[in-house]
Formats: C-alpha cells, structure tokens, sequence
C-alpha cells in the first residue's frame, strides 16, 4: 500500500513541532504539505526544518488556506491527495476542517476542542457540543476522527486507558496534573495562544465528580502536589478538555485536571480578568474605536513562540489514577517529562509546544500504519494505549510509572 | 464695570465641580456658557444644576467646541462675549485654548500642565515646552492667563507662596502630599481621566532637589507620612506639574511631590505597565487593527464621574515648607481636607473633582474682581495668596495650618 500523503495544518509553535517529527518520520508517510492563513509562517517552519539538516525539507509543499472555509479546506485534500489531515491550527477552525475531511474521506486528527470565538465556557461535556454531532457522519463516510491527540488532552487519556488495560477493572478516581516548571525569562507570557490560554480560565471550572457535572471558580481550589523532577508544586483546579471525554468512557469516576500556577501568574491574571481586559466582547474607546480587550492583551505579549530560545526548565504531566483490581485498592501515577532546552535544540520550540506537538504525530503514524485507522470517530482513550505510548517514547516523550514498585520507565 | 461673561470648556469631573461652583457664584459673573466637543455632557451637568435647585441653570448655554481648533475657541469666544475662559477640559487642548483667548483677549486659566498626547515626560521645566512660550504674547496683548490654578498644581502653589509671604524669608524645602483615604467601593479606577491619570506615573520622576532637575523611577522613593484626618499613609516621589514652576520661583529649595498610593494600586498599576498596556504607542493585532492599549485600558475602567456616588472618606493635601526667618529654622504644614460625600451631595462629584475644580473658579472671580486681572501670564504662586485661600475657605476648601502654634484655620 501506498504511503499515505500527509496535511499539517497551522503554523504556530504546535504546527512546527508536528512539522519537524512528521519530517523525521517522513519514511511514514507520502507527501508532505502544510497549509496556514499566512503562508510565509508555513515557509519559516518549512525553513527551520533545513536548518535541522532533514533533507526532506526540500520535499514539503506549502499552502495558503483559510481553515474557517471548509469547502476551500476538501479543495485542498483533494489537490494534495492527503490521507491524513494533522490540524494543529487554533481551535476555532476545527469543524471546518473535520469537514473537509469527512467530505473527503481524509482521516482527521486535532488537539483540542473546536471552539466558538464569541463563546466561553459552554455546556458539559464541551465534545457534545460540537465534535460528537459529527460521530454518524465519520462512522457513515468510515473517515478515521481521531479527536484531542496533543498531550492534554491525548498523551493524558491514553495514560488513563493505560491504567483501565493493565492496573484496574475498576477506576475511582483520575486526577491529571499538569506542571511547567520552566522559566522563560520574560515578566510574564503564555506559553501558547494568549487568546486560547486565558479562555481556558476565564470560564467557570467544570469537573467530573460525583457522577456528574461540578462547578468550581478558578483559583478556588489549590493542592500542593510533589511530582518527580518538578517536586512541591501548587496546582488549581481548572477546567480542561479531557474531563469532558473521559467522563464518558469512565462516568464511575471522579476526572479532575489540575494545572500549576505560580502566584506571579495568578496576579497578572487576575487584574486583567478583574479589570475586564480578558474579555472576548468589544469595549469601544472613548474615539469611538471598537475592540475586543483581550485581542489587545495578546498583541502586548510575548509571541509564544519567541519564547523558545532561552526557556529553561522542565515540565512534568501525568495522571494519578486510583482504582481497585479484584477489590484491593491501589494507585498509580503515569507521566511524562519533558525538558524545554531539548526541546529547543531539537525542533527549535519550547517544551509546551514539543508535549502538545508530538502526540498528534504519532497519532498520524498509527493511521499510516493501520493501526489507528479505525474509519470512526474516537476519543484517544477509546483505543489501546500501548502502541501509542511506546511510539511516543522512541519519538521523544516517554512515559514513565509510579506505582508499588518504584518509579521505572513504561 | 458690566460682569464679566464665562466660558467653562469641558464636560468631565472637574468641569462639572467648575461647572456648579460657578452657578453658586453667579452673582460675580455676567452670562455663562458651558462648551465641549459632546455638547450632551455639557447639557447633562447643567441639568445636575438644575436639580441642585439653582435657578441660574435655565441661564447656562451650551455649545458644541473642538478645543483643539484655536479659531473655533476664539470664535466661540467673540460669539458669546466670554472674558474669562475656564479650561477645565483635557490638558491636550491648553495650548489651542489659550491661542483662542490671547487672539479676543480673554482671560485664560487652567488646572495642568499642556501635554501632547504623542509625548510622556518631556524635558523640565514642562511649562518652558508649552504655556511659557507665550508669556509673551500674553504681556503684548495685556491678557491674563493664570496656569495650573486646580489643587494640585494651584492650591499647593498658593501654600508655598503663604509660607514665603508670611513664615519664612528663605524657603529650604516644599514637600507636596497628596492623600486619597477615599474608598470607592470597586476593584480598581482612576479618580480622574485614566489616560491622564496613568500618564502622571509610567514615565521618569522629576523633582528639583539641590538645585536641579533630579530623576528617578516610580514607586522607588516612598515615605511614611502622618497627616491629620487620614493618619500613617505611605505615598510616592512622584512627578507633578507644580515642580516645574515652584522650582523656579524657590530654586534654592528642594522641591518634591509625594502622592498617596496603597499596595493594589501600585500592583495592578506595575502590571499593566509591565506588560505594555499603558503605551500610548499602538499596537497591530492579530486581525491587523491598530490600538493604543492606554485607551482600551481606559475604556474597560469605571468613568471617574460613576465613582462619585458612594465614595467615602477624605483627602488630605498640602505642604510640609521648612525654611528660615531672621537665621531661625522652623517649618509649617498647610492643609486641606475634603470629603468624598459632602462634595458629592454639594455638586454631585467625588472628593478629587472638587479639589480641583472649585480652585480655577476662585480664581476666575478674583479676575472678575480685578485682584487677579494682572494682564499677564502667571503660575499661581506668582500672585498673593491670601486673596485666593480665604475666598477657597468661603467656597468649600478651607486651608488649615500647622506649626509651632498648633493646628488651626488659616
């Protein structure tokens, strides 16, 4: 069978990871395009590829698209004869590209829920909102859907179905926590789309317990955790997607997601939340301009990806899953550690865009392989975890466990 | 002699204080006109008038005015036979104001410093930038023009000048402090324009201290001070526009500004700083619109003038002068204390409307008195004091005084 051509979308700090890995994998697949609103961004990843010394550098096709315009989106399958769409663009964009996937037949990977820029925060779980109402149509059409393949969401879920297939035939509770340790240097940034991280905090924080639906405001419950490498870090509450799938396969259990904060951040985010300068509706200037607060608040930060260079550090996300076999109650923590300078060196991006940008790769090595082709759509806890974690591992994010028996690699 | 007409310019806090204040003087005026560029402001503060009871508000006219076309000022000027224009509107538009009374005549005063608005923190003096580059042509047109007659400058000045006229023969030190023990209920707002307001503080301090221009950073010098009403506050060398002109009149002395800050104003203040939201500088965002952050930050703050009701507490202001008479050391503390609630119930504005917008009315009566219609350009400490604080303690701002002899009126 052919080698199946490949679609990257996007060209941000993720879409240059995946970029760099679907080039050191190249021997996985066919072709090599990758389509962005701004193309230039395409070619300075493209760029940035040559400079490693991957001479399939010289082989990736660029793309001017329009990732909201789904028939532009089919157009462009089509013309590339991509099997395999990787959309690492920003979450808005993701229905329209599924679609352009389920009108062509493509198999179709993200990282994170579809979201509507005019809204934050809608109802529970977040994937019924938009990506599960396309189930039918993917199992119709046998397009392969494989939904949240970053690392959290992904990396995180295949860690709780890693536990469901080797620890437990009951699962009680899944706390996932993510910590970032690094130190980027700068007075305060977002270690990806400032837009995209405030949303994920502005909202009301949405856990699973209790077999169902919790509310929590952000910041309002903290933990300090001691996690190997990052050691005593504080993490709060949040929001996240993968509550919202894991819920389902696991609805018995508590699904919590905990994500570190310094107090600097806390600060910074608070007086601009406070002040309203978070806010995704328009404000109009006393001259009469009107403009969204928080598109403002982005244009003043850091661009994430200039972070890169001189990010320290190391970051430590994994799952602490508690369940019982056979009725005798156990606990295992499954996580991975990543280090920003390595990163760099490697693909040229920080750590936080190396652990989001690796899984959806991954993913798209599987779907070549076959063994992820499933011709559905799936949640990555819906299928084996092992093949993908041990894939990962030799391409960079390996996993490691804690259990009874010390602290060992997968 | 006929009573000379006024022209209020300006529709903010401050100008509605003007605004009243020169309703309850009517009696000192001829007719009174009020301009801005929303003439709705203007109308909305003579219906304020009104339903404080003043039968003098059916009396007012209002007109629409660009302040920063001079030949419309003028225009307006002739148009409404106005003597003596009170430009309480924003500092921007000084310098075409003035151009507008030195061409008809009129007299001129003002509560700040003329800024542009392209600039922050120009070389000192400030006044040399601007105003005082047509001293001139106020003494060739026999025109009065009295600069920074608000509180601070313009109170403050006139403290300086009792202490040189009647405590001291050599003044040594004049140390401003300005305390708002005020509390207005919302996470965080500017008592006045935040533009301006923000302005006074992200650039360098400049004080006059051993016989120059000295500078340092904001926030880096701060002192613990013990005032009467308001207790142990800590306030802040700061920048202010009454240095530059004290520190010519008194260039032996030092001469600093110290302004009242409590920790979360200086913590929201440093972050919005830091992170460039208070550049007035525009900025592209992702969408390619270009915005100046200072005005989107203004736009999501409360308007001053919404602060008015409710506030409560007071201000305390004045100067610490020490200095010598006949070889012997001493030092005298000259005060005010207003209240947030009695001003609001009085013309329905907070404490710090009215400090600075009772003061350029007094003054505007001493000129139409004739004590102050000296045909020339002045700072506030270039005339009498004693004329201008006794007619403030008859209009709401009484001036308190502190030495040997204990605390006591003036």
């Amino acid at each position: 069978m052919a080698k199946p051509n490949v679609l990257i979308i996007g060209a941000g700090g993720v879409a240059q990871v995946a970029a760099h890995k679907v080039a050191q994998r190249a021997d996985d697949f066919g072709e090599i395009h990758m389509a962005n609103r701004t193309r230039a961004k395409a070619d300075a990843i493209v760029q940035s590829i040559r400079d490693k010394g991957h001479a399939v550098a010289e082989r990736i096709a660029t793309h001017t698209l329009d990732g909201m315009d789904s028939a532009a989106v089919a157009a462009l399958i089509r013309q590339t004869g991509a099997r395999i769409v990787i959309n690492v663009g920003s979450p808005f964009i993701n229905m329209t590209v599924l679609q352009g996937c389920i009108d062509t037949g493509a198999a179709y990977i993200d990282t994170a829920i579809h979201e509507d820029p005019a809204k934050i925060c809608e109802a529970a779980p977040w994937y019924a909102n938009y990506e599960w109402k396309r189930r039918e149509d993917c199992e119709n059409s046998g397009v392969t859907a494989i939904l949240g393949a970053g690392f959290d969401p992904g990396v995180v879920n295949a860690y709780a179905r890693l536990a469901e297939d080797e620890y437990f035939d009951k699962i009680d509770e899944i706390d996932i926590v993510d910590i970032n340790a690094g130190n980027h240097g700068r007075y305060f940034a977002t270690n990806f789309d400032p837009e995209i991280n405030f949303r994920e905090f502005t909202g009301k924080v949405i856990t699973w317990q209790g077999g169902k639906w919790q509310e929590n405001a952000m910041f309002e419950v903290g933990r300090e955790w001691d996690l190997p490498v990052v050691g005593k870090r504080t993490a709060y509450l949040s929001g996240h997607d993968e509550i919202h799938s894991l819920a389902a396969r696991y609805p018995q259990a508590d699904v919590r997601f905990w994500m570190g904060f310094g107090d600097h951040y806390i600060n910074v985010f608070t007086v601009l939340k406070n002040l309203g300068l978070l806010s995704e509706h328009p404000v109009k200037t006393a001259e009469g301009l009107e403009v969204v607060p928080l598109k403002v608040v982005k244009a003043v930060l850091p661009d994430p990806a200039s972070l890169a260079a001189g990010y320290t550090g190391k970051t430590c996300i994994g799952d602490l899953v508690k369940g019982s076999r056979d009725g005798k109650q156990g606990e295992v923590f499954i996580y991975n550690v990543a280090d920003h300078e390595e990163a760099f060196a490697e693909v040229g991006s920080q750590g936080i865009s190396y652990t989001a940008g690796v899984p959806p790769v991954a993913a798209a090595v599987l779907i070549a392989r076959g063994d992820w082709d499933v011709k559905r759509m799936v949640n990555v806890e819906d299928l084996p975890a092992r093949p993908f974690l041990e894939l990962l591992g030799e391409m960079g994010l390996p996993t490691r466990i804690i259990d009874e028996n010390g602290d060992r690699p997968l």
